[in-house]
Formats: structure tokens, sequence, C-alpha cells
């Protein structure tokens, strides 16, 4: 019989039911290998059809004039927002109910000009490229005073979220910190409250001394399972030393978190047979005095299980597979 | 261009960002009716395989000994339990690191001794006695002084979480209050303290006068979509009047209870192409003075969207159908 362990997520506090035992059956999972069909005639971004992705607020461009083929990163903005730069900051109440205006940005970075070639599938080369437009794109954010926080996600594959194949991330800018980065940001001012130290940096030393979880060490960046993973195979990425801010991550920083990324998936896509994943970037408020306790870090969450009456109803996450066996898997796999 | 609302829960202080405008067309969801295949030969969940699912704990029987067929719903140990009934309370640490035992009773309710038979299709008669049998059991596990809150929750098609096609739920007690529970009671308590009234009241009473999200108001179980729905369609049932407490609700109450829910899901399989769906039932802690503050309800979450990296990154849901938009469709289709 699996035995539960109930464990507790350092930074948030967060409550996870851990499955221990052996690697469960993939018939447990829904494994639904992502595929990239054809590129319908109308994809909006594919190359050729810039203007129907809409105007570039940033491109990586060999050449050519903006708007126009010759990418190979290109920032539009989202044609569905959640969030808008015309809004009002203030509260409108009814009674007991509270609405604000959805202010705030909602980009797409579309990550390669050709429809079919998966965010990881990239070459180094051009993987990084993502990862520096996600950068240069909060750099200049940062400038409208009025965004405090920014967070950068990604769906890979339906069962992630995604509605069009072409491979693609998003970066929204917030007025406010969103609850998800909230809980992170009010853990890690408590432990620095506490200890004078950054929580991901004590985490850190004591995931490497004590090995199990991680998944590569080789270099500035470290992959680990977190020990209160939330899903199967869940892996962060995060520099080894002590940094508040992704968007002051040098081009070397940059080009190393790309090649540590792209190993780590070809080794879930191995384990899970190419599972659908969301990525999510975490990084210190945009100004304010967060920066000695904050520490920006990739989730990488592959989607295998699905969210059942047990986590809507209880809060608690339950993950079918320990981080100590989904790191053990990843690291038996050397690329 | 569709326009997205922030929009405060009233009880657990959480935001969605809801799009308001006209009921999104079909093809935006993930719809997968949900199919009850034909009953595999080893359904342990059958009637006349009663040794499989486990000793029963409970069951409405016509007559028949126990653990033998002749019942309509059946309520056995889950076989593969997130908590068990053994176990230590205290936290065991590790440094940063902190576990505990999963310690609580998790069982299974076998809603139906017949395998192609949902729950929301069961005659009133038959279905209230679901209802009878969480209240039954809720009742028992109170008599355990180590267990302080309750969560009865249900998966309904695999898109829901659900494993098994057999029609069941489950019912999970906690020696402490697990965090969905906690928001909302964290709520209710403070509004409390604030207005010295529970905040269901005040809520049923504003939503009654504006009309725009309720659902169904005939009878003494209210249906309304919350202000702040996560998922399209997403309804709460609740008795009209203050009850904190779901294992007091009488036999009557928990057959208008019956009649409501079927009627809600007759509308919502219309509008949504018999979605899978989740079930949660949140109910005042077993003991203590949370009474004043609480408000049993149950639920109703269709499954029809996924979580994204949106939801990860930001903890904000996005829910593309308003529950302005959402109860008038439901309330447009007379049972």
């Amino acid at each position: 019989m699996v035995t539960t362990e109930l464990r507790v997520d350092p930074i948030t506090g967060r409550t996870v039911a851990v499955d221990l035992g052996p690697f469960k059956r993939r018939d447990d999972f829904d494994l639904e290998p992502v595929r990239i069909e054809d590129a319908p005639a109308q994809c909006p971004l594919c190359e050729g059809r810039e203007s129907d992705a809409g105007p570039e607020i940033l491109a990586w461009r060999e050449g050519g004039p903006a708007n126009m083929p010759g990418w190979s990163v290109r920032v539009v903005p989202n044609r569905h927002p959640m969030l808008k730069i015309e809004g009002r900051l203030d509260v409108k109440g009814d009674g007991l109910l509270e609405t604000r205006d959805g202010l705030g940005a909602h980009e797409v970075i579309v990550e390669t000009p050709v429809h079919d070639q998966p965010l990881h599938m990239l070459e180094p080369d051009r993987l990084w490229r993502v990862f520096w437009a996600w950068r240069t794109r909060v750099q200049d954010l940062k400038r409208d005073s009025r965004f405090v926080s920014v967070v950068a996600f990604k769906n890979h594959g339906r069962a992630a979220g995604a509605r069009l194949d072409h491979a693609h991330s998003q970066l929204t800018a917030y007025p406010l910190i969103p609850p998800a980065l909230a809980d992170k940001l009010r853990g890690a001012a408590r432990h620095l409250t506490k200890t004078g130290r950054c929580i991901f940096c004590d985490l850190i030393a004591q995931e490497l001394k004590d090995t199990r979880r991680i998944v590569c060490d080789q270099d500035a960046i470290l992959a680990m399972a977190p020990f209160a993973s939330r899903l199967p195979f869940e892996t962060w990425l995060m520099p080894r030393d002590h940094s508040p801010k992704f968007e002051d991550a040098t081009d070397a920083t940059l080009e190393i978190l790309a090649t540590t990324f792209k190993s780590v998936m070809a080794r879930i896509d191995w384990a899970l047979e190419r599972p659908a994943y969301n990525l999510v970037l975490h990084t210190a408020p945009l100004s304010g005095d967060a920066d000695s306790a904050f520490h920006w870090h990739l989730e990488i969450l592959p989607r295998v299980t699905r969210y059942s009456g047990l986590e809507w109803g209880s809060g608690v996450y339950r993950n079918p597979v320990s981080p100590e066996e989904a790191a053990q898997v990843l690291r038996s796999r050397q690329p």
C-alpha cells in the first residue's frame, strides 16, 4: 500500500500530499503526448502572417523591417488580454462585492517563426533568445511606474491550457503582487526577518548537501525537484548564487538557463513521453525592498495529472510521484 | 474585444479574472462529454463485487447481510487513501523541510450499485441517500476527537480527475483545517467580527436582491453562480437559512438538496454537453466556535477549461464566462 506524507513547502507554507514508494506506472497518468498538427493556413504566429499576430513590441531580427519576416523571436500584444494598459487602479464596491479593472500588460512571445518547433527542441543559441526577450520586456515594463511585478509563463500542449500549437509564451505585468507570487514573497520575507538570509539560498545549500532531489548541478543554474512538489516531475531551475531579479541576469546566465532547460526537458520528455507542461517565471518585484529575500526561478510543471475534487476541496495537492523518485529517474538519463 | 474584470471573492478574498460579454462559443472549451464505458469485468464498485471494494462502513440496504448485494449506497475505505486513521500528529523537521503523517480518514461513497448511472441522473429518492450517507459518516467521524474538519468531494469524468467510471464520491476527515476550508473560515470569521453576522447569509440577501446570479431560489436550497466564479458555470447550492453544519441538515433539507442538485445538473448538462465536474462540500469545523460565522454549501465545478500557466503563475483564475451570463443561460432552461 502506498504511504502518503504531508509535506510543507518551505517557501509558501503550502501543504502537499506526496505518495512515497516506487515510480507509479505510467498508465496512472493522463498521458497525452503533445503532437503539433500541421500549420493551419490561419496560424497567426507563423512567419509571413505578422500582421495577424499584431504589431511587434520587440523582435530578434537578422534584418528586415519590423512586422515583416526575418525574425527569430517576436513579442506582440495578447489578442485576448487578461490585463490591459488602460484602466483605473481603484476598487469599485457594491455591498460585499468588489471589482477592479484588469490593469496591466499582457504580451505574447512568439518563440520561433516555424510552426512545429517546440521551445525545448530549439537549439540553445535560438532557445536563449526567448529568455532574452523575456528579460528585455521586463526591463522595459519596469519603466512604467504603475507596474509592481511581472510573471512570465508558458502553456505547452492542450492539457496545459495552450490554445495555439505554435510555440509561444506570455508575459504579464501587474499593478499589484498577484497571489501566487505574494505567497512566496511573504514566506521569503519571514525567513529574512528570522535569519537575515535568502530562503532560496538556504534551501539550495540544504538540497545540495542532501542531493536526493537534485536533477543537475553542474553549472550556475541548478535544477531540482522541490521537496513539496505539487506535480509529478515538477522541476525548478534557479541560479545557484543569490539573484533576486531575472531582468538583471547576464547573457551568459540566460545561455546556461537555456542549455539546462533543454537538458531537463529532454529527460522529462523521455520519462513522461513528451508531456504537456507549463512554465512559470517568478522574480522579485520591479521595485521595493524584497531584493535580499527573493531569488528568481523558473518552474517546470509537467501536466500528467488532473486537478480533482481533492485539490478543489482541501487545497492540498496530491502528487503520486515523490520528488526523490522523480529526480532519480531524471538523473538516470544523461542527455 | 473581450473586457476582463478582476473580481474579489467576498469570502476568501481570492481574485478571479472574469471575461464579460456574451457566452463564449462552446468550441472555446475543452468539451469532453462524459461517457460511461460498459462495466469492465473488474469494476470494484459494481454490485456483486463487494469484497473488491472493501468492508462496508455504512450502507443503505433494503435487506441482506453486510458486504453482500442488496444496497443502494455503500461506504468503504479508500483503497489508495491520502489520509489514514493510524499516524502521529506531530511535525518532523529537517532543516527547512517539514513533514507530518497523512493522519485522517478517507472513505469512498459508492453512489449506486449500477455501473452506468451518474449521480445526477439518479431519481431524487435514490440521489438523496448519497447525501444521507455523507451526513451519517460525518456524524460518526465527529466522535473521533482527533478530527477537526471534514470535506466531501466528487470527481465525475476523467477531466475532473475520476479514475473509475462507476459513480462514487469521497469523504476526508482531517486533524486540522485544510487550506481551502481555512481560507473560507478566515473570511467568515473576519466578517463576523466586523458585523456580527454570517457572511453567507449577508451574501444570500444581497444576491437575492440583485437576482442576476441566481440560478434557482424556489426552495430552502438556493442555487447561485458566485460573483467571483473560478470556472464557467460554477454553481453553489446552499441553505437559504443560516446552517453551519451539514451533519445537522434534516432529511427534508437533504431531499431538497437532491432535487435542486438534479435540476441544476440537468441544465448544466444541457448548456455544456454533459461535462465532467467536481463537487465540493464545505461545512463548519466539527467542533469549535465557528458556528455563527459558517454556512455549509455544495460547490458544483464544471470542468471545461484547463488550469494554465496563468493560474499557476499568478494564482488568479481566468473565467471566460461571467457568472451573470452562466446564471441566465441556466435559468433559461426550465427543467
